[in-house]
């Protein structure tokens, strides 16, 4: 199988499924237990707590683990507001988990904004900045679109809305662009941050949210006071191993300059081939939509997956009931977005990506012939 | 090392284990993909939901999956009260992770009763209905203490309380007492009911709520719409798996009545060393909770670790800073608190409890006699 689906499915790396394996059988121990053998897990946890931090640039203390990038996202809208009574502004552009909490607030009456996308999928800057205003408690930005790799300039966004008001809280949701993009949390500028670990080669049913030191936020899962207060519930010490390791793994193995090379490459192809590519070439290198005309998507995704490969159609996370938002926002027609399929790479030669990309064309040359069975 | 803290840790099964790695490894399919894998990574996921709904007693559309009972918890208090006005009663023994939760609604201004807890540990029921009256919204129950193992008598509970007031919602904390007790959950009578799966060989970071059929409950975290909507966030389809396999081992080698042996065995060598037992008969043959007088439970437990021992002292989940609740709910003084220790089994032989017992019991003589380093 070439697997170009690793937005939403990744094989664990052997080291990282090493690390749950250990944790499981051999260090089981609560951190939060007062023997020695717990507190010694407990120095564990917060060394990997602190090899996690400083590979994702930012401060131990700063990283609270969570059980995915969807808590982390609801932490932010349930309990990373303070001005109770302020708009909120978000891209067209989010995941569901950042869009489903603002439609909530908006359902409790909250003034929510929603900035529309340019036809690259990046949020338009001049129009996001026109809803900011002296009473805005919150902007959410995605930093890497989970549909089409569109990578949002989250630096000069947030030096611009500082600049406009200097109060407001700014989320990033980073899920697919944590240690896949150059950039340091720190260096955005953001004061919440989430992701994921399985989009890096750990399990799923892990991910941290960033609180830039300094700022108090409330929890939103509370009890035992866990993670020095700020998520209750027993840490899951297994899968913070695995992400630990899957971390150093891929800080070692990533190779940016190929991502890219592999995505022209496929952008190329592809566009030779007549088909539209969605976004631009400032694109993430992990991620790129593909808009084939005539084509119905799914149809093409089951039939690549019998020659052995798997490809995305939408955000797993999207629901095949609700359309896509994103692809619509960035004014893709009906017909357009039943035609997208979306390729991502994580650990993937060029060689089998462009095998890939040619058992894609044929299927869609089959299928435009109607020889389907 | 004998592992007398089970509550708080545990080795996790090896079939566990091996169900982790298989699907971090091979079955790492996103169970909300469209593509085939995914789709039979999805039937797996519901034959899992179906297995461990069976052997805990309801149905598979009552599970939802969440990352700690923790969550599960929070949920109810969030989420699962409709009665947006009435009043809340919980028992004095409930887990931090229910207290907080309705301590932060009576923060907010709700009202919140507590029933107090008899000197064995279980809530005093006469005064539990007292506090139920027509304007109670939600009633919450721990099944089995975590500090204790005092077991109270849900059904009956249960019944009386919908005699008062037919309408309240009835959630019950479960998480020392998913397949250790023989009681079914489906027999509770109650509407919620939360687990953790890490008390029965499962790795931590995983768990559910159950949810009654014919309910309707918001889901606390929001997004893409997994666990049917209930629950957002991709599943930890590893922990799944491990939990269900966790469910068919345990189900297997659980032996309750050798477990309350085990325990009548520790109360009987405990009292004819004069030490105190917490709670009666009646309870759980997993936990016991021992009051040790003159003697410091955090000094005993070290020792004793040094020797091989694990035991428990308090919940850790109940903040070494905070004192203990439940036992001052009971009737303990602080010099008794502070001399408490609990033990809980959960795989052990009687051999290695007994043996284990007389260890402490020499390190308690080690340490009335001044004979410490």
């Amino acid at each position: 199988m070439i697997y170009l689906d690793n937005a939403a499915t990744t094989r664990v790396f052997d080291s990282a499924a090493i690390a749950t394996q250990k944790a499981m059988l051999e260090d089981f121990y609560n951190p939060n237990a007062t023997y020695k053998s717990a507190v010694k897990a407990n120095e564990k946890l917060e060394k990997s707590r602190k090899n996690i931090a400083d590979a994702v640039g930012a401060f131990p203390d700063e990283i609270i683990f969570t059980s995915c990038a969807t808590e982390s996202n609801n932490t932010v809208f349930d309990c990373g507001i303070k001005n109770q009574k302020g708009n909120i502004v978000i891209t067209a552009g989010e995941h569901s988990s950042v869009y489903e909490c603002a439609m909530r607030l908006k359902g409790r009456g909250r003034d929510v904004r929603i900035a529309p996308l340019t036809p690259s999928g990046i949020v338009n800057h001049e129009k996001l900045l026109s809803l900011v205003d002296d009473n805005t408690a919150l902007v959410s930005i995605i930093h890497v679109s989970n549909e089409t790799g569109a990578v949002n300039p989250i630096q000069q966004i947030v030096a611009s809305i500082r600049k406009k008001n200097a109060r407001t809280l700014i989320h990033c949701d980073g899920v697919q662009a944590v240690l896949k993009l150059e950039q340091r949390i720190s260096e955005l500028g953001v004061d919440y941050y989430s992701a994921s670990a399985h989009k890096i080669g750990a399990p799923k049913g892990i991910g941290f949210l960033y609180v830039r030191r300094g700022l108090n936020i409330a929890p939103y899962i509370i009890g035992g006071g866990q993670e020095h207060g700020l998520r209750s519930g027993t840490q899951n010490t297994p899968y913070i191993s695995a992400f630990e390791q899957a971390v150093n793994e891929f800080t070692i193995i990533r190779d940016r300059a190929n991502a890219t090379q592999i995505r022209n490459g496929l952008c190329d192809y592809f566009t030779s081939c007549g088909y539209n590519i969605v976004g631009s070439a400032e694109n993430s290198g992990y991620i790129t939509c593909v808009c084939i005309p005539g084509i119905k998507a799914e149809i093409l995704q089951n039939m690549v997956h019998d020659r052995g490969v798997i490809i995305g159609k939408g955000s797993a996370c999207s629901g095949a009931k609700r359309g896509n938002r994103v692809l619509a926002a960035i004014g893709l027609s009906q017909t357009e977005i039943e035609g997208c399929i979306r390729i991502s790479t994580f650990n993937n030669t060029r060689d089998e990506v462009m095998s890939a990309a040619h058992i894609i064309n044929e299927t869609v040359k089959k299928i435009r012939s109607g020889n389907v069975k």
